[in-house]
Parts: structure tokens; C-alpha cells; sequence
């Protein structure tokens, strides 16, 4: 079977022949529909994130996954079932308490693998086998962009830790900036609209008009913000003191900005993994803006299967044209080079590996 | 009757003589027996934090008091009861949401008062009314001590809130580290130990041995650790990253330390309130360390009505040798100065208006 994978030093993926994976006991084999492409799998094919598995030269890509199962042997699952896998893996030969508390998400690093990220093989290729355990099932009419429901959960996961962090008192927010205008950002916005009863939304971004972007930030409802003319820091000045902020950016400046843009007992989910960057801030006025107004900054990575259930939930709510306008490509294994573009007109694609076809 | 206030532009405290007030419906009078003092009074007798009453030349001090009702009116208290007041207040004339939903210390600067902080007259004098809906009931035997229910209150919801933060997944903290050996920080090591059952506890400061603080840290079964050896970042070579840092310093580097400090999933809470001050920080570094760990740091100021119930229960549970250590001086009216004095002999010291005696 064709697989993407990326050889050692080689920084640009190629399709690779493998052998069809048969499932052991407790595994099931999936028959891969769409793999999502993503930031990370950039910084995966760079060399600045991620691990090869242990003594292979290669690692197969892809993390954002939707197929049919083909054959669920013994497991819960049986042919012809929609499916999603998780991320997180245990390592080879270990358990531990975050994976026997169905918290990997919590685990840190050297205490678990990623697939198609961190020392295990991903989901780019025709199959691929899982633990039962590690897999989802999601209606029927995910096929097509369940691979959308990996990266939501990412968010339903940061959402659901900063909500966790205000659940001592009285929390009703109705404002949120989400910090990013990728695919990430903009599913977040969807969410948080749709899903979450946010009222008044704000997606800032680096972008001029007209843009894919900018068109279904305003689409939602969501107002639009240039960083490069309003700066993080005066959103409240702009426009309001928002109850959340959410960070998709990596910029390592906005996590320290999102503390003067939220509203009194706000809080702020951070997701970016920015590099080390030294910079100056003014730590006693942040310090004591976060105390004597109960702000807090909440950094959040991975998801659990319930924010999996809950991101399938969501996408289910979502309407059509977003997912129209959010997905600008679905490429062939023929097209490699389209999948992994990331150009201005590029929000989110995919690679399709095999069509999906209804049960009768 | 005497009282202890603040003139404007005076600079330090003095006896003033006031009328004895009287309560109107709805409002308790209250016999004061002791009342605390610490940073806070400091820092309103310096004029760097607080605010006169509308049209007063003075404000009364104290905010941390234990009394006994004189007066209960038509009220649920009746005379002899031992009480601690509360110290925010709706600004005259206005009820907001913060109080009406009994979270006071969510509300906004602007939306209260403080009572012998920031526009209302606070507890040192002979007699105070206060409605009763700001007022505790607490056992007899915290007559002598009940001046330190309203700062353990404030560790009691900075805890709060920072489990709160951790609640979306399973999180059993044993370690902390206290950052500040004042009498906050020592408070709140007592209560980390004695009530919230962590294991492992350290507390930073910067004296040299011997000092009585240290003493009390060690009694606790802590580990001291001077920050002029072990930055707050090198906790964790040093010893061990622990699950919750508590700031109590006001020393705007430790927030940002802190995050450095804490294990995995662990939470910093925040509750010094620093000068503006710029420094460099790795911004870059310690937001990929929040991300990648599910790490949050957590603002928090003031207390509500069941953090001092919940105070008032830590400390009726705290050995007596703590509070024999802990007090360094219960000061007379005709003895001032030692009241108000701060130096590295004083840990807390109280002001003592009239004598508890039990009820027949």
C-alpha cells in the first residue's frame, strides 16, 4: 500500500510502499479516508518537531484522521464503521496513569508517542492498524471532514481547561479574541459561536483584504482584527475587554498581550509552541492586572477522547458553506505537493487516500 | 470611644476619638477585640494603595478583626456571639451582581469598597457596626486569633481557585512551594499541611538562620529555601518541581519563576500586587513550558463569605504553637508604634481594643 512518509534529513514528504498492516488482537484495521495537514506536520517535515520511531529512518505522517474500519475483528467496532483515531500513544512496553485514566492529554513529554509526530508512524497511508481503545466512532456524515475533528478537539480541550479554571465562581462569558486565523483559529471561532454561545467574537490576524479568512471570520458573525493595526494589548481600547482569549499563534508575545485584553476574571487558553524568544515586559504591571482582577493564563495541549466526542459533536452543528470555505484542498496521492502547500490562499487540506462509500 | 486612623498626607497611624456608632436596622454592633495588621496597612499608611472615604480627612485602619456583637438588633446574631466582619462593600447607593451573588471578591476596582482599605472606614476602633450580612459567626476559641480568619481567607480562595483550574482532569498535588515567609505564607503553609494534605512543602524567603520564621517553617515539617541560593526557577534541581506554587511576595520575577517551578499540570497562584517593573523574560520558552505541560497561572485577590468559614476551620484545627509563634506582639493602644513595627523580629502582631470574656 502507498504511504507519506518523511526520511531522515529530508525535510519534504514522498510517497513510500508499505505493507498493509494486519491487525493483532484488540487492534482494528482502517481503511484511511482523509488525513488533515497541519502546522505541525511543517515543523514534523522541517525537523523542529517531532521524533522518528526508534530505529526507522522514516516516519509516516499524518495525525488528523478519518477512515472505515474494514475489519474490527473482535473490538467493539465492525466493518464499514466511520472512524476517528486518537494522537497519544503509551510507549512501546509501558502504561502509565495518565493513559489508564484516559488522560493522555495530561501526560508529559517521554511518557507518551504521537503518531505521525513523536516516535510512532501517523495515518498517511491506504490502512493503518489501531489499539480499539484509541479509536472513535463519528456518524456517517463525517466521513468527509471528520479529519476535522482531531484539531477541534485541541480546542475543545483548551476551552474546557480555561472554563475549568473559572468554575469556582460565577462565570458567564460572552466575549472571546481567538489569536489566529488559521484552520485552528477558525474552527475555534465556529466553536465557541455555534457550540459554546459566545456572543461577540474577535479573530485577530496579519492579513489585508480581500481574504479566504477574513470572509469566514465575518461569515460567523466575528469581527476581524489587524494585529498590525490593533494590537492585541488594545482590543479592549478598540473594541471590549473580552472573558476569553484563545492563542493559536505561537507568537509568544500574545500570551503576555492577552493578559490586558481580557475583561476583569477572564482567562487565557495558550496552545502556541513558540521557540525561545527574549523580550521585555513590564512583569509588575502584568502581575498585578492578574491578581487584582482574577485573570489567568491557562496553557493547554492535546485532547482526550471525550474532547474528540465532544469536537465530532460540534462538527455535526456546523454549517456547509464553513466547511466549503475551510477546506481549500482535497489531494490525491497524485498530488502531494498541492496537499502540503501553504500558501495565502491555503486554510486547511487534506489528502484523500480512498472515497467513501455508504453502507447499503 | 478611641479608634486608630490614618490622616491624608500624615503618613502614620494615630489614636483619633470617635463616636461610638450606633446600628441601624439590619446592622450588627460589635465589641472589637483584636485586629491585625499587615502589607496592606503598611501600604495605606504609606499612601501607595488604599483611598480615603468620601469627604474624610482620615480613614480608620483594619481590616483584619475579630470582635464580639454587643448589639444584634433584629438580626440572626445576638450579644456575646464572637464574630469576624468581611471586608468588601458595595459602593453607597449601588448593589451590583458581585454582591448579590455573595462574590464580592470578583467585583471589579470601582465596584466596591474595602473597609480600612480602599473608601470606607475599617474595624480598629472600640466598636464597629457592619451589616450583618457581612458577618461570621466563629467558634469562642478563636476569640484570641480570629484576627487571622480574613488573611487566611485569602489563601483559602487562592487555593481554591487554582484547584479549580486543575479540575478538568484528575490532579492529586503533594507538593507546593509558599513563595514568601511573611505571616501569609506561613499561614498558608499550615494550611497547605494541616487541611489540604500536601506532602511536601517548601517556603521561600530570603533571612539568614536563626530566624523565628524559619523556626515555624521547619516545625511545620517544611523545607526552607533562601532565594538568594535557590533562585524560585531551581526549585526543582534543587529539590523537586512541585504541583502548586503560592506566591506571596509581591516580587514580580516569581510569577514568571514560578512557571519554571511547577511539575506537569501544575498550577502557579498569584497573589502579590507588584509596582509596574520591566524586565526580560524568555517569553518564548515559558509559554512553550505552559503549553507543552497543561501548566496555569491563576490571579487572585480578596475572599467571599466561605473562605472565611473555611478559614475559620483551618484555624480552629492548627496547633496552639503556631499561634504562639506567629503572633509576635498583641499591642495596647498606648503601645502603637509596636503594633505598626516591621522588622525582622515582628512575624504578625495585632491590636488589642478590648478583652474576650467567655459568656456565663
Amino acid at each position: 500500500m502507498q504511504a507519506i512518509a518523511v526520511e531522515q534529513g529530508r525535510g519534504r514528504p514522498a510517497i513510500r510502499e508499505r505493507e498493509r498492516p494486519d491487525p493483532a488482537a484488540g487492534e482494528v484495521l482502517v481503511r484511511t479516508l482523509r488525513v488533515g495537514v497541519d502546522g505541525t506536520d511543517h515543523e514534523v517535515i522541517a525537523g523542529t518537531h517531532g521524533e522518528f520511531p526508534a530505529h526507522e529512518e522514516y516516519l509516516v505522517l499524518g495525525h488528523e484522521a478519518v477512515g472505515v474500519v474494514e475489519d474490527g475483528g473482535s473490538t467493539r467496532f465492525s466493518a464499514g464503521d466511520v472512524v476517528v483515531p486518537t494522537v497519544r500513544r503509551p510507549p512501546p512496553g509501558e502504561e502509565n496513569g495518565y493513559f489508564e485514566r484516559g488522560e493522555p492529554d495530561m501526560a508529559p513529554a517521554g511518557q507518551y508517542l504521537e503518531r505521525g509526530i513523536v516516535g510512532a508512524h501517523g495515518y498517511m497511508a491506504e490502512y493503518f492498524v489501531t489499539d480499539a481503545a484509541f479509536l472513535l466512532e463519528v456518524p456517517p456524515s463525517l466521513a468527509d471532514v471528520g479529519f476535522l475533528v482531531e484539531p477541534l478537539s485541541i480546542a475543545v480541550k483548551a476551552v474546557e481547561l480555561a472554563t475549568a479554571s473559572r468554575s469556582s465562581f460565577t462565570w458567564h462569558p460572552e466575549s472571546a479574541a481567538v489569536l489566529g486565523n488559521g484552520s485552528l483559529g477558525l474552527l475555534t471561532l465556529a466553536y465557541l459561536k455555534r457550540v459554546k454561545g459566545y456572543d461577540r467574537l474577535y479573530c485577530v490576524g496579519r492579513r489585508d483584504r480581500p481574504d479566504p479568512t477574513i470572509d469566514i471570520i465575518e461569515e460567523l458573525g466575528a469581527t476581524y482584527v489587524d494585529s498590525r493595526e490593533t494590537p492585541v494589548s488594545e482590543i479592549p481600547d478598540a473594541h471590549e475587554p473580552v472573558d476569553l482569549v484563545f492563542e493559536a499563534t505561537g507568537y509568544a508575545k500574545h500570551a503576555f498581550e492577552a493578559i490586558d485584553a481580557l475583561a476583569p476574571n477572564g482567562v487565557g487558553a495558550l496552545l502556541g509552541v513558540p521557540e525561545p524568544w527574549e523580550f521585555e515586559v513590564d512583569g509588575g504591571r502584568l502581575h498585578r492586572e492578574m491578581v487584582l482582577h482574577n485573570k489567568a493564563l491557562v496553557g493547554s495541549v492535546n485532547s482526550r477522547a471525550r474532547h474528540f466526542e465532544a469536537s465530532a459533536e460540534a462538527l455535526s452543528a456546523f454549517p456547509g458553506w464553513f466547511f466549503d470555505r475551510l477546506v481549500t484542498g482535497i489531494c490525491g496521492l497524485d498530488d502531494l505537493a498541492a496537499a502540503f502547500d501553504d500558501d495565502d490562499t491555503t486554510i486547511k487540506t487534506a489528502v484523500q487516500f480512498s472515497e467513501y462509500e455508504e453502507r447499503r
